[in-house]
């Protein structure tokens, strides 16, 4: 099974690392990550190169692909090659994914028409603007449609958890879950709008993006 | 101020990308992701490449150093280079820190002697061979050494909203801990060595690490 990561200039990190992470532990699935070009692209930041192993037009046809998100989603909202690829790896994935803002490139290529979706909470309209429906859930499943999209950044590791009970059965999942020991223990509660007060949500403001 | 992270051949990317997410949102720190030589090394099953840098040498004094695990951690017990650095720069450094297996790297640089400490479910025995104390945490803190470890590869996360507490403030932990909407849903409860099964654990036996 190969799942596909694609990578793009100015990506978050954690949205496409959290999912490999859980996908890459299944002794069947191999992951592979894609961009424009084979080699190194940076994070949002710039402070974190990847590599990219493939080109779009090299994997053609993958069975599951996972879109990260990041500032660099942005650039990308009419990128003719990656939304063509998205549209076409659609047509035969097993599953089609994203983590955080990769659900704008989701729908930038179409395929959030009319669906609920979710995105980081910092791109709500603009999601909306591009054709889904925004529903605040940490994972949003459309099983007939063979789509699934994630909150922001560390929601992706949720996701796969979620995809490996899918590709798998549930029990794979939860081996999965005692090998990365995610046993969440964070040492606050305001991981969502709803949870964060005002005053955090002013300090985000001031935080890197 | 400047946060490091070592990397070598085989380690688990999301032992180093878990606390890098978190860290590198507050504007005041950069993160520079450091190796025996600058260029790509691969993560643990060779699917994914990140890039160093920078050399050890060119970094003797980082103000946070954070060590990711992997299986690739048990070549390294023995690397006079790496071993040479982590004491240097613990020396000087706010917190030297580990995820998951990177604190047996932590123990044979000497570092852990006679302190309390953890790592992965899987490597308890080995820790205690190099000299610390396991203790069954998600995060070990020693204020007055200046050492923080944590358990299996998805606990940095926890352990680096943590460490912006100590560096920054409460609320500037809290709005990272939004901006990367870390409000963890696992659709199980497998997480912990004492939370799964038998059955689980067998399973767990088969994935790849």
């Amino acid at each position: 099974m190969q799942v596909t990561i694609p990578l793009f200039g100015r990506f978050t990190a954690l949205d496409a690392v959290g999912p490999y992470e859980v996908l890459q532990r299944i002794p069947d699935i191999d992951v592979v990550f894609v961009g424009h070009q084979r080699g190194e692209v940076r994070s949002d930041n710039g402070m974190l190169g990847l590599s990219c192993d493939a080109r779009f037009d090299e994997l053609p046809r993958p069975d599951i692909v996972v879109v990260p998100g990041g500032i660099g989603t942005r650039v990308l909202l009419d990128d003719a090659p990656l939304l063509d690829w998205l549209q076409k790896a659609h047509a035969h994935s097993r599953f089609t994914t994203s983590v955080c803002t990769g659900s704008l490139l989701l729908a930038a290529a179409g395929l959030l028409d009319g669906l609920t979706a979710t995105t980081h909470w910092s791109a709500v309209e603009l999601l909306e603007h591009l054709g889904a429906r925004y529903v605040e859930q940490r994972v949003v499943e459309h099983l007939p449609q063979r789509i699934l999209t994630s909150a922001g950044v560390s929601s992706g590791i949720d996701m796969a958890l979620r995809l490996v009970e899918l590709l798998v059965d549930t029990e794979a999942a939860q081996a999965v879950q005692l090998m990365i020991e995610y046993d969440p223990q964070p040492p606050f509660d305001c991981g969502s709008l709803a949870k964060a007060g005002e005053a955090v949500r002013d300090r985000a403001a001031q935080l890197r993006r």
